[in-house]
């Protein structure tokens, strides 16, 4: 279960960091749709490593190849394979932590758990899974796009204790996150948050921070009561990255310090549709979309790869001092922007089809 | 797939707040262990209504019948269907929102999903769905505790603006925070939200807050890689739970503001295992569980129904002044409590489960 | 996941022969169908015993209650709830078998699987279980009949070694099928069919038999390729009838000793459709129905349980005899049709609503 | 949910029969089993097109490549990526029926379904796409073997009307079965079906027939109850090979035949077990693997593709004459039995997992 995601827009993702590929077959996308290879390719520059001088300098194209389920640019309605070749593996980097359990990473669970890890670079564990999500996302994002005119935007709103204004949910765009290196789309702030990474990284040390997500366009009625609450579904999905720590839907922590009558979306006419006057919602109630942009923040801790040395304990129980080598963001938050879009994607393609079974 | 949760450990609900009763099958549960009505019930009293001044006055004893899948007080292995009969059913309570759906209610989105919803006290979206969640958790927590020694405590750690000190998380217990009419372990804190939530129940207002769950004893290697993250799965579980809007693991948003030199969960000896000098992780490192407590927030909304008229629009668009007339809590977190315990034991036990197939 | 069927109309059964009672529950079902109660109930009449002097004398008024999910007899589009509760126990009539696994029976494999078995009366393994099929059958097909017009008859087709000749597949009732005891439409065949059974009964002995079903005006389009092709879905769904033993769609078995060339189902435009001058597909192609009757044959073995007294081991492994004392049937084939027609409408239904989301 | 099988032991295939590649993601499969491309290949090539001189004369070298989950020739408990690159494509063959749906192929219902369909060869409803799923079985094998000693055999049991005596199931081998090109391990019969399929094939015609099948050293305790028996999934699993149109478990359809007395399979001591006498039951009674042979028979149809002109309608309705050009099978079911070995080890690793939870 652990490597499939969704019930009907059905996501599967396979690969190591240092395996030959990753990639990623996305089962139950709707047919006759217009896909190609650079609309993918999109979404996996804005993921792919040594992008900017404030991200591992990792060098891999992330090249996407469609195996399956596209021809002559029209989806069949047949799983689409895709496959991206790993290329730029450095295993000798690794060889120091073999013996010894890097903190806060997923070498002891998983040795835990199987018996048996991935001898270098995380393996499965590595963000390098994520690019599999993010080829899958954009297939979802064009579903979503097409059908409904859903737009998914999401940004850098905090690194570190630099916070950035609310921008204007209804206009902020992807063109606009990616004016600044860390994809905060208020500029101030930005330069900001450039310099604080900066220094963190000059200094072999690393910071966290949040990322705020926008969806437009949902339609009402997308969720499902219960335990496939729209919030619920895009929660799993957001904690299912690595590094997250904490989800909140529109009020999140904040609204808990508030009283009813403040809380409270009150609803009036727009347009055709109701609507509401404030969003605290987040645009789902009840587990379901009402119509209001879905809006969500998602927590990521600071990079546990550091280059500072830490006093840690091997598998045997003795201890160490462990620095880190390997090439690792000091702040995995602006690579991290297009994987929250391609988590929400799925999640919102994946209650769009459901929906369709309900009229 | 709205009203199933778990892939092994499979739950699924059924019940409105005025149909005949609620329930819950459980399937999958491990064969010969020993259950009865009475360890269910427990756990349903906690959450039953009208158990003090601060909830509900609704009466229900929601007392649990066992359908199936027991016999001589052990568990066959087989489906344990489980029900709650609805007894104090007043819909006249209810014909005034019939045409005016509730601000952050679930009358309008699933008017806008089904096309028609239950006349009356928000059917599925009531909170009384969640009796069959504590009769199915109770279930799982019985597995957890036999089989593994796990035990789940969780305890009103906010409401409103009052926040309580942590607890001991390795001694705090259910006898212990039931020593308050709200659930918070720390008898000068739960004192001021007595009082707080008495307050705007005098203001025919509503408070929100903050529960924080524990679950102490669960081994090192629980939890999938990639989409069924041990996090990712407890997030999906809590948002679940109606008025959920936020969840953190271990250090959550909180962490998103340290380094990582400060905020690496080191490894030491302990007894015969490693565990850290920290646990900023919340006991569960890339998905898996690493042996150490697992420890989570979750956020819930100020309740939405309150006695104060607020102008909103009819389903016609024409603004309405509305005053909620049904029974209700002034603060859900109280009775939320062992929700939330239910649905850790959920999570768990479906994840144990699988972690037997890895081994 | 043994308990629960479909990915979209989803059915969870729950109880064994001699617990409180057995149900269903139906997740997904669309809304704003009609249903009572009434619809249920006829074809759980067709499948309970005691109706006539062909079947087991256990008296069970198999009176259906809806919990949930139906208001005003409208679904609502959440979980209905059903329950039937066991009323003629008679445990006593086990108490001979508790030592000695019934040859052909569930009574040693559980013990294999579980640890632990139901005392008495097969548990989950009783034919009894079916009752929640039937009664989950009968809402999917109050779905496929309002929305599609689809319509579901099965009928015995042969008893032991006797064969009825086809009927108009088109024409074919419940109605006409009802009219005998065996439930075979073909008068003269349906005589001898009585005979041989009662011939049988009198000798403590057993017959098994084929039902054959036909699913008319199912559109062309419906069924997944690859893994959950119909002819897949029914396959599973037949099989998981206690008793069955072989399922064939269209020409089945005998088709594998033609020639392609005479197999073929030739095209020829049919109304403003294209439909086939042939059907030995039985309806489906290539995992999808082609808008042709879907057909299949079911084989059921005689009756496991039979007075006359057989040499057989023990538990511990003694050669003893054993003869059966419980209630039951000396043929299960008449009882047995209303449960065909619920598998295949449960199958039906959820390739249905599947279908739903790929236009 | 069409191209993922499986709940434990997951198996989500991709690729059409003229894509750049066909492959399948295994996941949830155990860690530490020693796994190569080579023991992947061994299956691969049983079922390759051009093998012998009854097969078609595509040419496929069909090489496996494993992309993730195994590193140093151990599994590492994560998703196996798979992929095997398509060489020999011909879509030029394909032309003449872009407006000519084939008799009894996918054409026409894939068309339905999806309003689109793959330009040539069949598409996902090519044989070609059981490729995967030999790979994956191939997999589910090595696990089985490894940590069950089960065994797997089965061999072309008819062709056409020439049937083969039944051979020792204890004592049947892959290496006795592929002496003989149509894979029949009787010698006499097997030259009898070797003409016949020389014969059609002369003729521009085609011979369907049944394959047999028979797991050995499987425990007792598999399946579930209810809707997952181990009989229902390997009905499911048989009838989602192209061209299979009956599944029988056991005595199956000639089982119905027979009266209780005869049929049942009384219980004796074999060694420390109870074993039965007879297994008329296929070694699964009620759902669970008993501890005998697990036995069964699947009847495939003629191959649709034909030489011979057939009058048939094009899409719009005109009689035309089609014959078939592509390269195709006089007979599949050579080169269909590692396709119906793959499908049940895919069933079996998945009930063994499930079982390791009911401990």
């Amino acid at each position: 279960m652990s490597s499939t995601f969704g019930s009907l827009f059905k996501v599967t993702t396979f690969g190591e960091s240092h395996s030959k590929g990753v990639g990623a077959v996305v089962d139950g996308c709707p047919s006759n749709l217009s896909l190609c290879e650079a609309d993918i390719q999109k979404q996996l520059d804005r993921r792919k490593p040594g992008q900017s001088r404030l991200t591992t300098q990792r060098k891999e194209a992330d090249q996407v190849t469609i195996l399956s389920g596209v021809e002559n640019n029209l989806t069949l309605g047949t799983p689409i394979g895709m496959i991206i070749l790993n290329q730029d593996q450095r295993p000798e980097d690794y060889n120091h932590v073999s013996e010894i359990p890097r903190p806060s990473h997923g070498d002891y669970t998983y040795q835990m758990k199987y018996g048996i890890r991935a001898a270098s670079g995380g393996g499965r564990a590595s963000a390098r899974e994520t690019t599999g999500r993010v080829a899958a996302g954009a297939v979802a994002e064009i579903y979503l796009s097409r059908a409904f005119g859903v737009e998914i935007v999401a940004w850098v709103s905090a690194v570190g204790t630099i916070t950035a204004p609310d921008p204007d949910v209804q206009a902020v765009s992807r063109e606009g996150v990616d004016e600044s290196l860390v994809r905060c789309p208020d500029f101030e702030t930005s330069v900001k948050m450039v310099e604080a990474i900066e220094e963190v990284k000059s200094e072999n040390d690393s910071l966290g921070g949040i990322i705020t997500c926008v969806c437009r366009n949902v339609p009402a009625g997308w969720g499902e009561p219960v335990f496939d609450k729209a919030e619920a579904k895009l929660a799993q999905a957001m904690l299912s990255i690595p590094a997250a720590k904490g989800f909140e839907i529109g009020s999140g922590f904040t609204g808990t310090r508030m009283r009813g009558s403040a809380h409270n979306d009150r609803f009036v006419q727009k347009g055709d549709r109701l609507g509401t006057l404030t969003n605290f919602s987040g645009g789902i109630q009840a587990g379901i979309t009402n119509g209001e942009p879905v809006v969500f923040n998602v927590a990521f801790k600071p990079t546990a790869t550091i280059g500072t040395p830490q006093d840690t304990a091997d598998f045997a129980g003795n201890i160490v001092s462990l620095a880190g080598k390997g090439r690792h963001d000091p702040c995995v938050l602006p690579r991290a922007v297009p994987i929250v879009e391609a988590m929400a994607a799925m999640v919102l393609a994946d209650l769009a089809l459901i929906q369709e079974t309900r009229k």
